[in-house]
């Protein structure tokens, strides 16, 4: 397979942009695959993604020579070569279901990453880990302090070389320095339609409410809880006839595809966070 | 046509309330064309509808004789006869696309119901009831008080005999009283999916937030603004592409599916109230 | 927990069924957790499904009890003790993801049933198998015959003393003996929405045809291929910009919600045949 | 409001497409506000939407300088003034629902279109017309032969200047050459979700068969009939509790749907096609 990669770029938005570095792409013989651009003409930013072949620079000449046009733009920006996977790492509580599907769709080549590991506070996760040959280390957060059991998780992450840390619905709360760390690069599904039921129990407060659809949330973790970026959201439609369990169990089956669907658009570098709004180049 | 009606019946749960309601119908030579049942089996209630054709009775004679067995039970029950459709009148604002939705389902004879009057706030909704022929008022709710502009509404809905009101996007807040005298007979269409985003501007709070999907919730009004008993809820999947404007667009579909899905339950004897929630024998 | 049953009706409609059934339950004891009815005022024929607790026949009195009941009515039915799980067996061929799926939703007991075995026409099935601790039975069709190779699968269904076949995505056309003997009793998902794109590559047929949905059947197998009738179906989006293979990832996650929704309902006896359509009491 | 436009291309892939045509954008002062392309790579055809603002060539001058970087790249490719909106014809018959749909939209602004005559074959849907002030022409199809309505038709639309033609649930199956004519420039909404229940009686064809969803199509009419290249599909779940009338009713909606969500695609410029397949750039 050839190289191929990925140009993000997000920068105050004026006339010229498209053009220059459209003109930097074919002077250098790219050939664009895809392309996506959005305005926000209410705030005046621009936001684009490209997926290139064929160029003839190598990525160390292709980012000095970019360099130049994007500090032009005031662009923030990155390549990204797809050959380089992402290293995902994927933590986990008690609740299989996230986690099970993320391994099995990385393992059909569905999620174009690498799992070097699964991380979880609960020993009954390794099972699955093993099934598909992935490293599992066990986190106690009962016999230390929650300080300890975070450095032990930072630490792990760090072994592994992770650029991407999910949280398949690992249901602690990450200490704000760790979140800013992981800004952008650490994803949560949240088993709510946000911003209706945040916090712990929400298929409780959903059962309590009375609501006709029930859903789940991906977002990016920040340090307010429940209230980061939203990448995905779905939902499913439940009646006065499901007790609080089978809401449980039909909304399982939405967290796995929000998960999965907010996940692989991150992977492919197809989501560009602007302040606390997500643009995803779906 | 023969004549057709409905039993809805709520009760404490007990064996033998099937067999008796059942005994009791088929003694008396009725057909059941549809029956619903619903057991809430944390609260201790029993939730049943029938749908009848052919009985022997008239209604009058069917009252007196099934209050005995209803007395038994603890019932609150309700008989309706079908062909004696619910008068309705809608009342709007400024936004006319759930008032007409509601008018052409009607003249379709999609909604089983009489609609003798439209009231508005605003003169411009008076060419659509104009358009089916149905009596128009205004109420002015700039040159006199809330509470006079009220009574003017209560009058008419007195006058014209109403049974159920629909908020179709009226936006003005119902005094406790008022709500209380059309407790579960004044249903509203809420420009969110509920309880996300409360109260005015929904779609500006859904804009801010970011979030991937927005929705419309139909429910009963109560004094609790946005509290009440949820009868429906629809959603459209947005994207970071839609601007206010497409996501006002958007909803207005969601919210004239929602309403219509929802009156329709309702004028059908579907819905049946246990404490803020809603079974719908839908 | 207590004993709970189901009891399935199927006969033609008359005034009087439903009072003889509930007050032959009522006179044994019987608490009736939920019921569902269906007539079908076109064909004449009527639908019913109770569950039930509490009675004080064991099964082999009920039956001889209820038989005379049932005779006339000219029902047709059936009594099912809940706690008499079906025995189902998994049958695949390569893709994997139907078979997981299962396998994992029956491991967090969200599936009523007994899984004894799995069988496939390929080997690389039987990790999964073993993954969940499911016996393992490859069936070889490429150095025998098709005729050698489904009775080999009759024998173990056999021997195994199955209820019901799942074909989770299994890819050979059974004999019209075979289909006949598990009437009703094996479900197939089929990976189009029915009835577009019968046969063989129906993502490929919908890639052509420039569709924008895809969908996926799940299905009772008949001896006319995708004719059978349908339980359960589902749909996903796509766009231009959805090669074969996104298409192919967006449907297997319809193939998986279809079948398990599907298998859900027929393992709670809440599908009944009626002619080539189901009625399924959801 | 400033002169905005549209330019859509279609044109044999190569290297240095998007850069030539950005650069000669941003030459003549376009500011780009909206850009959206699509790689066919298996049929090597690229695709490509701007919509501009800015521009300091008028669109003589453009046409002219853009002809020649056209010419180079074998590019087919319009330019669309947005203030010269599209003149649009609504053709129905006895079903008043998608009529009064677009309608209204149109009344709202919703749909960026003029809509200078409805034209039907039934005199019931004059009311619908006079009611938002638009001439009616009936069409006899009965006292005189289809050729001689269809030249009135012909007549008519050329009268009007007619760009766009929509069918809202016209049921009168036109003439090759007129389809040739209007050739992606007339939509149809099918009241089944092809290629599910070709021809006529769709939803009969639904009910027969026991399918769980229904659906809507809306596509390009072409000389083979239900076959034109789809813009846009629409589903809604049903049941078996469902009559025939309720899948129409339930149905009706999902015409409405689709058809607004593709004729407003088309009105801005949205759809190309390749050969029996669109690209629809959402």
């Amino acid at each position: 397979m050839q190289a191929r990669y990925r140009l993000t770029i997000r920068c105050p938005d004026q006339v010229g942009i498209v053009a220059a570095v459209a003109d930097f792409l074919a002077r250098h013989g790219a050939s664009i695959v895809e392309a996506n651009h959005h305005t926000d003409l209410e705030e005046g930013w621009f936001f684009m993604r490209h997926e290139i072949s064929d160029i003839q620079l190598d990525s160390a000449a292709f980012q000095a020579a970019f360099a130049q046009l994007a500090e032009r733009f005031q662009m923030r920006w990155r390549w990204h070569e797809i050959q380089q996977r992402q290293r995902v790492a994927l933590l986990a509580s008690k609740e299989p279901h996230c986690l099970l599907d993320v391994l099995h769709r990385w393992q059909c080549e569905d999620l174009p990453c690498d799992i070097p590991c699964v991380i979880a506070n609960h020993e009954a996760m390794k099972q699955y880990a093993d099934w598909f040959g992935v490293p599992f280390h066990f986190v106690d957060f009962n016999h230390q302090s929650s300080t300890e059991a975070f450095a032990e998780i930072a630490a792990l992450l760090k072994q592994y070389e992770i650029d991407t840390v999910v949280l398949a619905r690992f249901m602690r709360i990450f200490p704000s320095d760790f979140c800013q760390q992981y800004r952008h690069r650490m994803i949560n599904i949240h088993h709510s339609f946000l911003p209706s039921f945040v916090g712990a129990k929400p298929y409780h407060q959903a059962y309590e409410r009375g609501v006709k659809l029930i859903g789940a949330t991906c977002h990016y973790v920040t340090e307010d809880l429940d209230e980061g970026p939203i990448i995905e959201q779905d939902v499913v439609r439940i009646s006065h006839a499901d007790s609080l369990a089978d809401m449980v169990r039909k909304g399982k089956d939405c967290e796995r595809r929000a998960l999965a669907a907010g996940l692989r658009m991150h992977l492919q570098d197809r989501v560009l966070v602007h302040g606390h709004k997500t643009i995803v180049f779906a």
